[in-house]
């Protein structure tokens, strides 16, 4: 029997010797390499966070103390030893375990996250709630290095200093977010107190010793002076204490004898703490280790080499296509500029940074930043192209209404993963754009039925003066062809693409397909005809064409990829009630008033009726009723 | 003449003498009291802006150097030297000048602002874009110190310290946001270089060096125990070379030869370059030196004295009974948390402050934070209410999505100065939030009839196990009778008003009060009979209520104080196509899809139709047609 095998709660790992952990450790490595390797995830953090869930959960007493992981995508550990040990084969899929962590899915999961840089705020609530009751247990926030540059965590920080309650930050520092880390905090958070560093800051300090005889009785030279001699001596340290923390580390996060002790002694302060501790992403597993960008969000892959197992099809990502275009016009266009909030892999734009470095721009995770410095580089002329996957957009919906839409700024918003993402579930779904984005006045919104129109799509934008968005899927696109020549549309107008007399399916986006396979359907089973047409647009939406085949087939079908409320259904119905038009039975297929949960993409968009066989339904029921 | 009015812009500035200058500054003063005194407006940061404004305009050279005032509310002095004087008067006023800057209204405001930190991202955007254009002229954002809490700005500095562009970012340090500073960076900024302070400066050296011989081995403990002895030395100086920016400061920014000439010199620095200036709100105007938080944003009032003209009605404000209704219940529960986010007189929680202080948190401008901190509280068992204005809750809609709706965690949303909110304009009008909030699940939204109703809705949001808003306008209530006993509200359910056959009147929140009236109108001068119903939840909808009538009246106005696209009558309509009602027509009063000017808010109601002679109209209209 292995010692995993015997921890179905953290009382069962108090129990283990210290000794035993090292071997713990490397079981829970084990079993995590091999259950991602079949399922997919997030490998490289989560192997750099054994020891320290480890040693958290021997030293701390959860779900008293309160343990909140950061965006939660390095807590398969925490998972594995929370009781959560026999399902952790069935991590993000269908009703299995979720890939991040969810209040609803354990009490050991204090927070529900998958977003980043929630933790400081959510356990200085839980801190301050716990002084209330006078509750004496602890929080402890874990978050990563690339978790903070979001401005939240700074905001958290910030407070939770000067309110100063009893509150543990770790603050997991591998020099890596998703890709490489950016920002100015973290190239100084990035010196460590090598023998090199500690060189260097004996000669430093010999130098400013030497500045001293000469101070004078201008306080204002002496103090500037004295800032510059000091300005290198910044360590992490003294950052974190000018906020007003307790500051311990850097300590090395993978020796757990040294982790569990310093815990100890951390436990019993009545202050805000700061463990700065180091790790290594993907450590223990070479592959992840050599390749820690590779392995931050992975699919399934062969344990012995690490060789990704799904083939690389002959049908390109929307996401491939997006980078690939963007380099293409950049060619030709030398006023495009791509951002990108630390996803310049995810979101396409990797090529884009190779070809063209000097109009590139990784904001980190900042996505407010990023919006709001677009609009900086559009008020100067620039053509900014913004892509931020559709549940990150939401950081930004301030700024993308106050800094961009009130002047209508020529912004191009590439949203990348919208409609259901699958295996990482209701955090990262991209369901509620087309809403939130359709009620800002001044904003276009699209979305293209395949990647052959997304490139369309993109060369729209770069001709339109004012804000505009066009939304894509996570995934593989649909195989059509892909044109040289790229024509633009014309903003607000639709197109038929199949014509019928007794239904009227109006779709927007990926489920276009689905509409043209269930037009084929009904002729062929159900001898019904329907006319497709493939809108384009949310925002401007083609009320012309909508309401004149409206009058004409009165039974007619919505579908998007997107919550009902307010979306492009809704679209529609405002539509032609504004122009008018009264006789007509209408059914908005869409997903419903919940949050959608992880799992395969397919499944879920036929769980939600976002399918060709929920338009011929609709259809049959419409035939039926009217 | 005065010296003023020879200033038609930059250039006439730069042929004054520099001994001209101070005496130009304290004719702008004048000015600007003069106008605010009658116009209201944003008196004390202004005041403390006039040497900025001038130096700034006498050593840049606008508009080709891109000057921007964060939040622009302290840029009343900028407009009067940028060829605005003749119009000054007209500021805040319909048609006049806007109270923040607008690049629409001139071209010597570089970006539009309103909100609070987007200084910092939207300049460096602006140097990014100008060092591509290889154009030399340069960038200059001017920053508060309560700004400088947001994430927003920590996100701008981080990336500006990284890439390290020629941009000025100009801190000015009043040591007040709007209320008192919060936060633990804004404490280590007040410490300036008093005598006081070098004093412990020197002597904090003095043990740093004492404690040099002991140095062993031990690099962990020498590195600990020096940072010890350091971090007292950190100054706002060390904190911003941290982020890798040139610093300089503090300065006096009311001396304007010490203004001029260090800006004469940043202005040839080719780096990210931090000036600190430290400046009196409301300076040069007594009764606002004394008083700055009441003349932070203030209306008319008497020059001489500083006193308010317009008396305080016996009606009191929305704010007002929610705050004393705060106060009321808190007494009860002591599980009643209230959080803001730098507004506790704005929001009228300055009593509950006093009242129960440690109860109350004041967060900062941070919104976003102060959001995730009650997602904290709310699953510790406690019952925040996040009293954020409607515009500004707008930086935390992805808190609100990921934090608090998913898990469905009990958070009450008080969002003040929903609709339109008068001389503030485009950028502060809380226009959106019904239709933000609708599409999110697990969500209830609701808006008041009347002040007492707002009370109704407090309690109804105590008892309420999940995530639930409402919002109500800025400004007086209707004079209603306030019941001392607090019925609380059956979630979903509207109430019939007022019963006839003609026409069916939808209304959510202030415009309940149109609706009444306009079916006293209908009746009296039209002979129409109408139905009226406050519906007070746009989510979920009475649909029982609404379909059951619709069917009975099929001619139908909804009336509500929110964008059209997917707001409330938007909701109705889904509601009754939904359910399947068909043969209605439905007019649907809101605002357009644009952004609201500034003006008085009863002159914009007229202007968009949110008031009773348009739902006259409308039913009249409904009559005729069918």
């Amino acid at each position: 029997m292995s010692l995993l095998e015997k921890i179905n709660s953290p009382s069962d790992l108090k129990s283990l010797s210290r000794s035993d952990l090292p071997v713990l450790a490397a079981e829970i490595r084990d079993v995590i390499v091999d259950v991602v390797s079949r399922n997919g995830g997030h490998l490289a953090s989560s192997l750099g966070a054994v020891e320290l869930a480890i040693a958290i959960h021997y030293v701390f007493d959860a779900p008293d103390d309160k343990i909140i992981w950061d965006v939660g995508h390095q807590a398969y550990a925490h998972k594995l030893i929370t009781g959560r040990r026999e399902q952790f084969h069935t991590l993000r899929q269908y009703q299995g375990i979720c890939g991040f962590t969810r209040m609803s899915e354990s009490p050991y999961d204090a927070f529900s996250t998958g977003h980043s840089s929630t933790s400081i705020s959510a356990s200085l609530g839980m801190a301050c709630a716990k002084r209330l009751k006078n509750d004496k247990s602890k929080v402890v926030a874990v978050i990563g290095d690339g978790s903070m540059t979001a401005g939240l965590a700074f905001e958290g920080l910030n407070q939770a200093g000067d309110i100063h309650k009893d509150l543990v930050v770790i603050f997991n520092d591998n020099d890596m977010s998703i890709a490489r880390n950016v920002g100015a905090v973290s190239s100084l958070l990035s010196r460590t107190f090598s023998a090199k560093y500690m060189q260097d800051f004996k000669k430093e300090l010999g130098d400013f010793l030497k500045s001293l005889p000469k101070i004078g009785g201008d306080v204002y030279q002496f103090a500037k002076r004295s800032e510059e001699s000091l300005k290198n001596l910044i360590t992490p340290g003294i950052l974190f204490e000018a906020f007003n923390f307790e500051y311990f580390g850097p300590i090395n996060g993978h020796k757990l004898n040294h982790l569990i002790d310093i815990l100890n002694n951390i436990k019993c302060l009545k202050e805000p703490v700061l463990l700065h501790i180091t790790t290594k992403k993907g450590k223990g597993y070479p592959p992840a280790e050599k390749n820690p960008v590779y392995f931050h969000g992975v699919g399934s892959f062969e344990v012995e080499t690490g060789n990704c197992i799904k083939k690389k099809g002959p049908i390109p990502a929307y996401t491939e296509v997006f980078g690939n275009t963007m380099v293409e016009l950049a060619r030709k266009d030398n006023k495009i500029i791509a951002v990108t909030a630390a996803m310049p892999e995810g979101t396409g734009l990797s090529i884009f940074a190779e070809t063209y470095p000097e109009r590139f721009f990784d904001v980190g995770i900042a996505e407010q930043h990023g919006v709001t410095f677009a609009a900086g580089l559009a008020a100067e002329g620039f053509k900014p192209v913004v892509a931020i996957y559709s549940t990150f957009l939401q950081r930004a919906y301030d700024q993308i209404l106050h800094d961009v839409c009130i002047e209508a700024l020529p912004v191009i918003f590439a949203v990348d993963r919208g409609g259901i993402v699958g295996d990482d579930g209701a955090t990262h779904n991209g369901l509620f754009d087309l809403s939130y984005l359709r009620s800002l006045p001044n904003m276009v919104v699209m979305a293209p039925k395949d990647e052959n129109e997304l490139r369309r799509m993109l060369v729209t934008s770069m001709s339109h003066n004012g804000p505009i968005a066009f939304r894509y899927p996570r995934g593989r696109g649909t195989g059509v062809n892909i044109s040289e020549d790229i024509v633009p549309l014309p903003i607000g107008k639709g197109e038929v693409l199949k014509e019928g007399d007794d239904i009227l399916i109006l779709a927007i986006g990926r489920p276009v397909c689905e509409a043209l396979s269930a037009h084929s359907k009904l002729a062929e089973e159900h001898n019904i005809s329907s006319t497709v047409v493939n809108c384009r647009f949310v925002k401007p939406l083609d009320s012309e064409l909508i309401t004149s085949l409206a009058k004409k087939i009165p039974r007619i079908i919505t579908i998007e990829e997107n919550v009902r409320q307010g979306g492009f259904g809704s679209a529609v119905l405002e539509c032609l009630n504004d122009e008018g038009v009264t006789s007509f039975h209408l059914k908005r297929i869409g997903i419903p008033d919940i949050f959608v949960e992880h799992g395969p993409q397919e499944l879920l968009r036929s769980k939600y009726n976002i399918d060709a066989s929920s338009i011929v339904n609709a259809a049959r029921e419409l035939m039926n009723q009217c």
